[in-house]
This record gives C-alpha cells, sequence and structure tokens, in this order.
C-alpha cells in the first residue's frame, strides 16, 4: 500500500523509478525503512512499473531478506552506485528521470550518484514522502500507541523511584535501562534538566545533582521503528504557591489545546491559540507547539507559527507547550495525540502537579 | 590552532569564510563541534581574516555561549540562511566563494543556501576537515585514551556480571545505563551478538535468549564528544578444541596486525596483511579492517582493501579482524589505537579467551 502510494507520485510526475540510499552504517534512512522495512546500509530502488527491491553489502543480505521487500541483491560498497546502475540496467527499468530524496542525499553522495547516472534527471520528493508519512495506517497507528504505552510505563516507574535517583544524568540512564532492557530503542537522549537548568528547552542532563524546583523530563522510546514522546514536569522538594499556579497554568491550556484541535484546523492557527492563552508568559515559550512523530521524532505536520499544516485523520502529533524563566525554571507537558474524528491522547502518565 | 588550520586551507584555496551548519535537533555537526565546541542547532562562520562566530536560535544561547567562540548572535530559525547572510554583510566579510561541507550538507539545505547566496561561488571542504580531524593534538589524545578507559571499566563490569543476564538486549541495556549514569554518551548502539547470531557483523541485539557459542559485543562510549570502540568475542558455555584453535588464531593476527604497524604503512597494506592471515578464513571476514575515531565514530584513516591512506603520527584508529560462519558463529576482536612512535593499545580489557 505504501509503495502503491509512492507509484502514484512516481506516475504522476513521470517519474522512472525512485532511489532512496544509507551510505552510513550508523545511521537508518527512514525513507528507505517506510517503504520496505530495511534500514541499513544499501538503497532501495522502487521502479514506476516493476516490483521493488533492495541492494546491501554481503554482510547485511541476512537483514535484508527479513524485510518487505522480496527482491535482495547483494552489492559492492566501494561501488555504489555502479551496482545499482548495473541491476537497473539488467532489470530493464527505465532511466531517464528518477525521484531522489533531497533531505538525506549529501552533496557528496549526490555527486557520486551523478558520475554513474550521467544523463538522468532528477526530482526531489522528500516532501512527497513526509506527506505520505504524516497520515499513518491502522497498524502505524497501533504500533505508536503500543510505543507511548512502552514510553509510559518507563516514565511512570522512574518516577516512582524518583528518590533513589541523585543526578540528572542517573535519572536518563534509569529511563533508557528501563528501554534498553525491553528491547526498544530510544527516540532521542532523554532531557533531565532539573531547577534552573529546565530553562532550557534542549538541556542535556549532566552528572550533576539534581536541583530542587521543577524538574522536566522528556522521553521517548523507539517500538518497531516507531517514536513515542512525552515530557513531565515534576516538583523536587517544597513547593510554594506561585509554581503552583505557573504550573496548573500551562497544564490548562495544554488540554484545552487537544480539547479544541479538529479535522481540517490550521496548525499555525492552535499555535497562535497557545500563545494567545499563555499571555504574558508567551515571550518565555521559544520553541513550537508540537511536531508529527512516527519514524523520525520530527515529522510532518508543523505545529508553528504561520505553519501552513492542517490537521488530518490518522496524524499523530505532540502538543507541548512550555514556559522558561531564564536561569530560573522551566515547565513543558507534552502529550502524542493520535487525531480520529477527535483527539487521543496515547500518553497517559498523570498530568497533575507531582510532588516527589 | 584548530581554527589557524582550518584558516590555511580557506586561505590556499582563495576562500573568504566556511560555512558550518545543522539545522536537525536530534543531530550534531561534527565539524561544527570540532572547530567550535558547539554542536547544536545553527552555524558556524569562520572568515579567512576576522574572528569565528556562531549563530543560534535563541534557546540555545546559553549552551553556545559555553563554547570555544566567543561571538554568539540569536538568529531565527525560519530564515536561517537570510540571518546568516545579513550577519556576514554587517561584519564587512567578503563573500565571493565559501567553503562549504558536502558531506553533511543535502540537496535540500544547499538550496535553501543557494536561495540566499545567489552569485556566490562554493568549494567542499569535506575532504579537509576529515584531514585535518585524523592527527589528534595531545588533548584530543588525553580524552579518547579516557574515553576508551571508560569503556574498559564498563565492560569489565558487564563480562563480570555476564552470568546475571538472561538476553542480548539486557546486556546492551546494561553497557548503556552504566555509560548514562557516569553522564557520558553512547557512541554507538552497542552490539550484542550470541551464539548465530554474532555471524552478522551488524546484527541488532534482540530481546532473545543468550545463545550458548561465542558472543560478540562491540561496545563505546561518547567522552567529552569522542568516541571509544572496543570488541570482544566471549564464549558461553562449554566451548569445543576447534572453537578455541579459531579464536587463538584470530587473537594472534589481530596482535601481530597492531606490532607490526609503522609510521607511513599503507592502511591498505595493513588490510592485505590481515587478510594474508586469514589464509582460508578470510571468505569470512566481511568488513574493513578498521577506521579512525574522533568525534565520529568513522573517520579517516580507511584501514580497508586498496586504502590509500598512510598511518601518521597521533592518528587514533581501530583494529577489528572478525571471522564470520554463515549461520554459525562470529568472532570479533578490536582495540582501538593511538598512533606514536609506535602503537599504542588504548583499549586494554583482556583479549584471552573469556568462557562464562
Amino acid at each position: 500500500m505504501r509503495i502503491n502510494d509512492l507509484k502514484a507520485v512516481l506516475k504522476e510526475n513521470k517519474l522512472d523509478f525512485a532511489l532512496f540510499s544509507n551510505l552510513d552504517s550508523t545511521k537508518t534512512d527512514p525513507n528507505m525503512l517506510y517503504f520496505s522495512g530495511y534500514g541499513g546500509l544499501g538503497a532501495l530502488i522502487i521502479p514506476k512499473k516493476q516490483k521493488p527491491f533492495l541492494l546491501v553489502p554481503e554482510m547485511e543480505l541476512y537483514r535484508a531478506k527479513k524485510s518487505m521487500i522480496k527482491r535482495v541483491y547483494s552489492m559492492d560498497k566501494k561501488r555504489f552506485f555502479e551496482s545499482i546502475f548495473t541491476t537497473i540496467k539488467r532489470n530493464n527499468i527505465k532511466l531517464k528521470k528518477v525521484a531522489i530524496d533531497h533531505n538525506h542525499l549529501t552533496l557528496n553522495v549526490y555527486r557520486n550518484f551523478k558520475k554513474q547516472f550521467k544523463n538522468v534527471k532528477t526530482k526531489d520528493i522528500s516532501l512527497d514522502c513526509f506527506k505520505l508519512r504524516q497520515i499513518k495506517t491502522n497498524s502505524e497507528a497501533a504500533i505508536l500507541k503500543k510505543a507511548c504505552s512502552y514510553g509510559d510505563k518507563i516514565l511512570n516507574k522512574a518516577i516512582k523511584n524518583f528518590r533513589d535517583f541523585k543526578t540528572e544524568s542517573e535519572v536518563a540512564a534509569f529511563l533508557e535501562y528501563e528501554t534498553k532492557k525491553l528491547g526498544l530503542g530510544i527516540a532521542f537522549d532523554p532531557i533531565v534538566a532539573s531547577g534552573s537548568n529546565g530553562s532550557m528547552p534542549h538541556y542535556v542532563p549532566g552528572n550533576v545533582k539534581l536541583k530542587k524546583g521543577f524538574c522536566v523530563i522528556d522521553f521517548g522510546v523507539a517500538y518497531k521503528g516507531y517514536c513515542s514522546d512525552i515530557t513531565r514536569t515534576i516538583h523536587l522538594g517544597k513547593i510554594n504557591n506561585k509554581e503552583k499556579v505557573v504550573y496548573n497554568f500551562l497544564l490548562n491550556i495544554q488540554k484545552s489545546i487537544i480539547e479544541n484541535i479538529k479535522i481540517n484546523g490550521s496548525c499555525g492557527r492552535i499555535y497562535g491559540y497557545c500563545v494567545k492563552n499563555l499571555g504574558k508568559y508567551s515571550k518565555y515559550f521559544t520553541h513550537g507547539l508540537g511536531h508529527g512523530i512516527g519514524i523520525e521524532v520530527h515529522e510532518f505536520p508543523n505545529l508553528t507559527l504561520n505553519s501552513r499544516d492542517k490537521i488530518a485523520k490518522n496524524m499523530v502529533f505532540t502538543i507541548e507547550p512550555g514556559i522558561y524563566i531564564p536561569r530560573k525554571f522551566g515547565i513543558r507537558i507534552e502529550d502524542s495525540v493520535l487525531m480520529r474524528g477527535k483527539p487521543v491522547v496515547l500518553t497517559k502518565v498523570t498530568k497533575d502537579l507531582l510532588i516527589v
């Protein structure tokens, strides 16, 4: 089905085939993974007419053959595009105009591609891929739901054990350990930002003692290649009334944003609704309101200022308003949301203010 | 010093400035990190004559100001190259010919760059950067040494506790947990491949029971931005004589390769020496013999067939021969080596055959 959707894009644009490639063994190409189930070294070719196939180094053959793609060839990594070219020729696939992924192809890889595919025209289909990927199938939605449920379980366990942790790194390490023990991956490095560190939205947890006050915990797992994403802000030690008021102010806004999401709603307007509600605090809200999640932790739609994206059925995205008072504290509350007829919150860890 | 080396490259190639950029908050640009100490969102500009500066989104200002670069401007992420262009103009920096990094710039980012920098000529300096980075300064060598020592400590702890683990995932989770608890990063997802799984060099550990037989453990930490890399193969359960012989055969080759490394030695020849010694087993050795390590886990030099790289003083690289018998087992023994007058092995976990 995914491949048929892509083939429709190829037909519409008169493209002979789509080429996705990955030459870096430490990375995964998300589009290759999406269309084939294989994310390792190699190339995926999806011709407009013929069946798709993978070309992978010999040492990846076994892994590739377990993917959704039934035709797998071995290739010489040193002769990457030469191997691809030869296989395409051998399979009598036309190569006048080729779909490539400008979002992942570096200038170096592109140059090597052009050396081999000399007179071939190319067209970027990265945006088309993002657009296909933003609407989740039922099986993808089920995987994302499960990913979020795993994330909840692990985050709850960390919160329950919070008094055992001395440093930010220990909390982050615990979250990752519980994730990996289940054979799951980490969607991104967890953020554990206590006290004034919480005022930096992208703070990297340090081997430093947990400070009193708010502690932002932003965490996601990768399950079957799909990312969950949740943030909770708990409070360590005695809390004063003003802190309580600010937390609940943000929480009510977060809930209200989610409740008001409708199919066809403009993402720019949802962002605007958040900013309007934040009032005088809006200047302390320094990042986007949310983003799609899927194979990548940042996908379409974008819930940012001036975004023209629109909410559609079966999108999965985050809603994560925050208030960051420089050098003082930070609060962020983030859920992953699946859009059905109404928004369905997939992340279920309590949002009530927790004081540990 | 690093910046002065780069400025020399700029002068030699008549380039007005070098531009490194990172538009993906989940990634780090290694060259930006190398030259500035900052690896987050934003851009680093190193002019041929003036002082270098960073442009980062407001929320990264604090982090960026802690880097080696003293001039930091805030920028609008939505107007990325526009902000860069304006700041360059304001600082009276010439912009006829610009050094860019083809290895990290995607076609999409390049297109956005060209929209703003219309009549500017560009030159790829990715290779120059790799070449600068392959020779480590004393402070880099000290960091890598420390990274390897941390890696050793954690791997030794895992081996000591091996009987407690039931699954491959548990071993991988333990390695990561111990790493993160110390506030260190993971250089790459650990490989824990037991029994027949070990015959796949890039096997991803599963939530599956540890199989009897050889178990390949490939693991690295990131300390102060620098990667360690080590592989040990231990044996679970009773071992037969043939297995012992193959292990020690490979171990002797690995030791002999390292002992024979000399300054100016050809990396292609070192690879050839390995293959020659492997004899009839060479067809079961399906990957490169080694690679430089530093900010990235795969850097220069390349110790592969036909590599023209030469060993130089103060390079740090891996030596990792392996034997992979399809569907049966795999053995890999890998050390990280610092080249001084002689090779200095930085990874010190015992290579004697361990049976647990």
